[in-house]
């Protein structure tokens, strides 16, 4: 009797144990692709490009931390400029009066 | 001997419950890892800036819906504009005859 | 009493198998939206709007491979300006001595 019930054992556990690991590894692999796709989309879909202007007097005026200026505009029609350190719009006519900067970054609405 | 079962289930069944359970933690940790990293880096890798541009006669022109400015163009070698509502390019030059907007969004290519 | 074994390990195992499906359903699902839910946001916190100036003699100049233009800057003052094939500034105002593009992307820091 004994032996009969190791024997009973031993041939029933490897076959519940393999069963198990395929139902747990399909589980686990559904499970993750669901969460993910399903995360990453609705994250994705909340990343936006969020900007704003900002202006000063004179020829200098700098973005916001975190803010990269993509275009800058100049007072007295002056459409000549650059920027200075990644961060500051610099407007380059004579005696210029007003500087804006269009400042974006990446963000989630 | 039906003592002699229960032991012998009693002192089986925690160690194999055990093991399943390391088994079973690895692998969901080896699987989440490796989705969440390949699926992140293909949909990071396809997100891009999406510009277009648009232009109107006169001093006024509006991004299609999604898309921010990042800078705006003006006839007349014009160069002083600023943004409305976040949306709209403004060439401030007197008389302007066209405006033009650069028009961004995040979008997935 | 071989009755007796088969009957207790026919009304152990659905309970344990029962409590272990549950236990491995949560461990997974906890699992999965920690691992997810960190990842995701170190990544998004990391995507940033990268840009860079390039300037050339002339009327036309291009961004780098992967880079768009979000604006134009020009010489002599000049604020007229549009966009080539999603990719190279070009100034308008006749006899232009120089036109700079400002090229962005969405990159990892």
């Amino acid at each position: 009797m004994k032996a009969a019930v190791f024997l009973l054992l031993a041939l029933m556990m490897p076959a519940r144990h393999t069963d198990a690991q395929c139902n747990i590894d399909s589980m686990v692999d559904l499970k993750v692709q669901a969460a993910v796709s399903s995360i990453l989309s609705a994250t994705l879909a909340k990343a936006k490009l969020l900007c704003q202007d900002v202006s000063a007097r004179g020829a200098l005026v700098s973005c916001p931390a975190g803010y990269k200026p993509t275009g800058c505009a100049c007072g007295m029609g002056c459409g000549s400029w650059d920027i200075h350190t990644d961060s500051t719009c610099h407007c380059q006519c004579a005696g210029i009066d007003w500087t804006a900067a269009r400042c974006c970054k990446i963000g989630l609405e």
